[in-house]
């Protein structure tokens, strides 16, 4: 059987890697950013309006699917493809970050963790091993595992006592995946690199991921309240010890200035929720920096939001009326916005991809 | 100077009247119907998804517009078609509906009326001149007179009142559009006949407007709480008495069935919120009657909302898709949801041509 994920590094330059990941739904340029369709669909964008940002790579959450619809009415549905009728890459989030991020409603033990239903209150159990069968049924190219992710501010006890754990459902998540055949049957799986702000515990949790023969790996336990330097950190012990040829993927993260730095260190991809709910709260990404457009000032700006972007937002409208969206509270705002949003961090990875290639 | 409006009637069957109206931003083919962009935005649809129904004339509201952010500072960004993106036929309601369906907040006298803004509530005032200058203001290709309309239930006397305002107010709306140089001019301005569920008034009514020589005709007063029957008498009377060679609008109107009807009675063209409105309230209008998306048969269901539909909702998702959309409250059910709907009342009337074609 060919192997359906195959990770080149095309080029590498000022820390840049430039690369390309083969996966079963074609491949993506990276470095690159998902954008975030938590429950199966990329708020109010269709598929051909999120193509046409440049993206390839979109984000959906295993865990919001898991409560609802089910993951297993999505297989029956023919799986997240089709269901969502993107017919490109798919990566799953586990949802240990939106379990541990509800953390007065968690409980976690050795074997997994516990928790109220966001949806409904009901008590529900996620553990490594169903994590990942959940993943299995909705079927995107690459499935992370489940990850214990204490808070930034966590005791040092606690950080270190979820990266063990989070080490030892990784094995667990490898022997299964390893069981039903692993990448070679269509789906990756990567592991999560834990350790809060202690180097030391940064490098090894990298250093037993790796041990673990990982499709690729992520860098977790950044994306909330985590101060710049953390992230120094994480990157740093992630650049020294992850294999060079295996994506590196930081998870819930961030800003274009996040992504310069990352990327620099050698990150190939990033997903987050900011281009859409920026752009749903009347925010837009500009080389100008942040527009508010429910400002009064652009009530009558005839200008796009940012003259050197293509998106279909920026070619048609101007400031003026995308305030007066955002004042009448009109939904094609947050759409033009969102849409723009995620094509402006889309310029950004591609002139982070021009410069890897000089 | 070329007349920019020309209404060609191409064929006559079965009471269908197959027509063509040009105007300054183009041609529509009639019968037709106009999906309304209240606030000069489509619900969440961008105007290529909009074009994608096959819509060729929409419908913005003077009367909201005028109150935000302001005809004029829409005419400052070069009026309705840049200002919103859209470069076909745009019909601008006058906003007569809108004042008296607020009836409790208004104060008409034979100059005008007085209303409270539903935005602030403060007082405005338009008059059959104002509500003229803010449509040309606007430069929507067609603009409605100020009518006053009474509700469906009204006493006779209060609609012969209404009608005989409504009358008197069309004639200083003809005069003003008459010293602007006409249609000449790019802006078409159609009469509007009241007279309520009385025949002998409608007769009056249309009579009158007609003697007015308006570039088209709207069918008024039957937007709210009418009966069938009204609207029959309504049609009749049209059918009997409005010219040959102008267009004949029936505003605010309606469903599949309402088209049926109105349609072989020689009506042009419509305009309605219910698509878009049905839409955001997970609502499709199908083959097979109406759907409501929320309930539980449609979970499993891999069919799509109308097996006959070429839209892109049809064509990509499968009505368990959009169940979950319901269910879960994301925007982009509404905006599949409102293509689909729009793309089935283009469907309804591409028939009603084809019949009328033969």
């Amino acid at each position: 059987m060919t192997q359906p994920f195959r990770f080149e590094l095309l080029g590498e330059r000022n820390g840049i890697r430039r690369g390309r990941y083969h996966t079963p739904h074609g491949s993506f340029e990276t470095p690159c950013f998902a954008p975030v369709g938590t429950r199966a669909a990329m708020k109010g964008l269709t598929p051909d309006q999120l193509r046409a940002t440049g993206a390839e790579l979109i984000l959906a959450n295993a865990y919001h699917l898991f409560l609802r619809p089910g993951h297993e009415l999505i297989a029956r549905r023919g799986g997240l493809h089709r269901f969502m009728a993107w017919d490109g890459p798919i990566l799953t989030d586990s949802g240990g970050y939106q379990i541990f991020s509800l953390a007065h409603l968690s409980k976690v033990d050795d074997d997994g963790v516990t928790f109220s239903s966001v949806i409904d209150g009901s008590t529900k159990r996620l553990t490594p091993e169903l994590a990942l069968e959940v993943q299995r049924a909705l079927g995107p190219d690459i499935a992370m595992i489940l990850d214990e992710c204490p808070p930034g501010n966590a005791d040092p006890a606690v950080v270190r006592r979820a990266h063990l754990r989070t080490l030892q459902w990784a094995r667990r998540a490898r022997d299964l995946h390893d069981s039903w055949g692993g990448a070679s049957r269509g789906q990756a799986v990567f592991g999560i690199v834990q350790g809060g702000p202690d180097p030391e515990l940064r490098a090894e949790s990298a250093d037993a991921m790796v041990a673990l023969d990982f499709d690729g790996y992520a860098i977790g336990g950044l994306s909330v309240g985590e101060t710049k330097a953390q992230m120094e950190i994480a990157l740093e012990v992630a650049a020294d010890r992850l294999p060079a040829d295996r994506p590196r993927y930081l998870m819930g993260v961030g800003t274009p200035e996040d992504f310069q730095t990352a990327v620099r260190r050698g990150v190939d991809f990033f997903d987050c929720v900011t281009p859409t709910r920026h752009g749903r709260n009347n925010q837009a990404f500009t080389r100008e920096g942040i527009l508010k457009l429910r400002n009064l000032k652009h009530a009558e700006d005839d200008a796009p939001l940012d003259a050197a972007c293509g998106c279909v937002t920026c070619r048609l409208y101007s400031r003026a009326y995308l305030r007066h969206l955002a004042i009448a509270g009109e939904m094609l705002g947050g759409v033009l916005l969102s849409i723009h949003n995620i094509h402006y961090f889309q310029d950004v990875m591609r002139e982070l991809r021009a410069e890897a290639e000089g």
